[in-house]
């Protein structure tokens, strides 16, 4: 086995959208079986100043779309970011799976030493190494989205477990 | 810049426990401030069937101590699993960054595939190589339970952003 950046990311990153999608799907089926409005979730917050779900989901598929495109040296996949629904998240996390599965192994591999610059609306832009990029950006903010969407969605008493967040074995 | 098993690992949670212990502190300072009983915070929750924030922390910190144990193939430090206090939650954080730091390069490199079993309580214990548990078991959990440990604390009002979580450029 080897460890190689393309290992390290888009893989990983598919896996983990994939249980986000079927988190959502079930989120789907209990407002339905709850006669709650769908949109309740979709806009369900842990704060009042907390993203609510739906922008949790783009978060997250924007960093997983910026973690190939960036590496592997392609134009960024550019979204309305206008998605109300579920069928509407779930298409949006479809795109971003299709895409990343798009990406070889051979454009990404070697992507370690590549130079990344993330624009950051008004400040300065962060400038990182492929590698860090990877581990100090994309790692730690796809985490906090995904985890985040679960947990507004536990909170509102959707019937998940770690298993769904982690997927089958 | 080379991609190995260190790199990927020990750095990354050593920076993500540190940026952990300045939100507790946060917390601290602002349940004293707000005449929060500590408790109340470190036994919230966000849903009544999720763990805490001091199991959260926990739970972070066993994912932490595994990774670095296992991977370096050395005993896995043991703990007592009863912190209650801020100060009790802050000393753990600290061992276990501290363990982490004494974890040399050459321990962890070419653990990727070293086999790994990690017990699963009543469960068959999973079984994995050392780079699919860095990437499938211990990432995806230790950020779960940093962000819903944030989470937890941001949703009864403390006031931290996602640059707390990531830390200081």
């Amino acid at each position: 086995m080897a460890i190689s950046m393309y290992q390290s990311s888009i893989p990983v990153l598919v896996r983990m959208l994939g249980n986000l999608s079927a988190i959502l799907t079930k989120a789907e089926a209990y407002a339905q079986a709850k006669k709650i409005e769908p949109r309740v979730l979709i806009e369900g917050r842990l704060s009042p100043d907390m993203f609510p779900l739906a922008r949790q989901v783009q978060i997250a598929t924007d960093m997983a779309k910026g973690c190939g495109a960036r590496l592997a040296g392609v134009d960024l996949p550019k979204y309305e970011d206008n998605e109300a629904t579920f069928d509407e998240l779930q298409a949006r996390l479809a795109k971003t799976i299709a895409f990343l599965n798009s990406l070889r192994p051979e454009q990404i591999d070697g992507s370690e030493d590549r130079d990344i610059t993330i624009p950051m609306g008004n400040n300065p832009p962060l400038q990182l190494k492929g590698l860090n990029y990877l581990l100090y950006w994309v790692q730690p903010n796809f985490y906090f989205h995904v985890t985040t969407a679960y947990a507004i969605l536990r909170h509102n008493g959707l019937e998940i477990g770690k298993m769904d967040y982690l997927g089958p074995r």
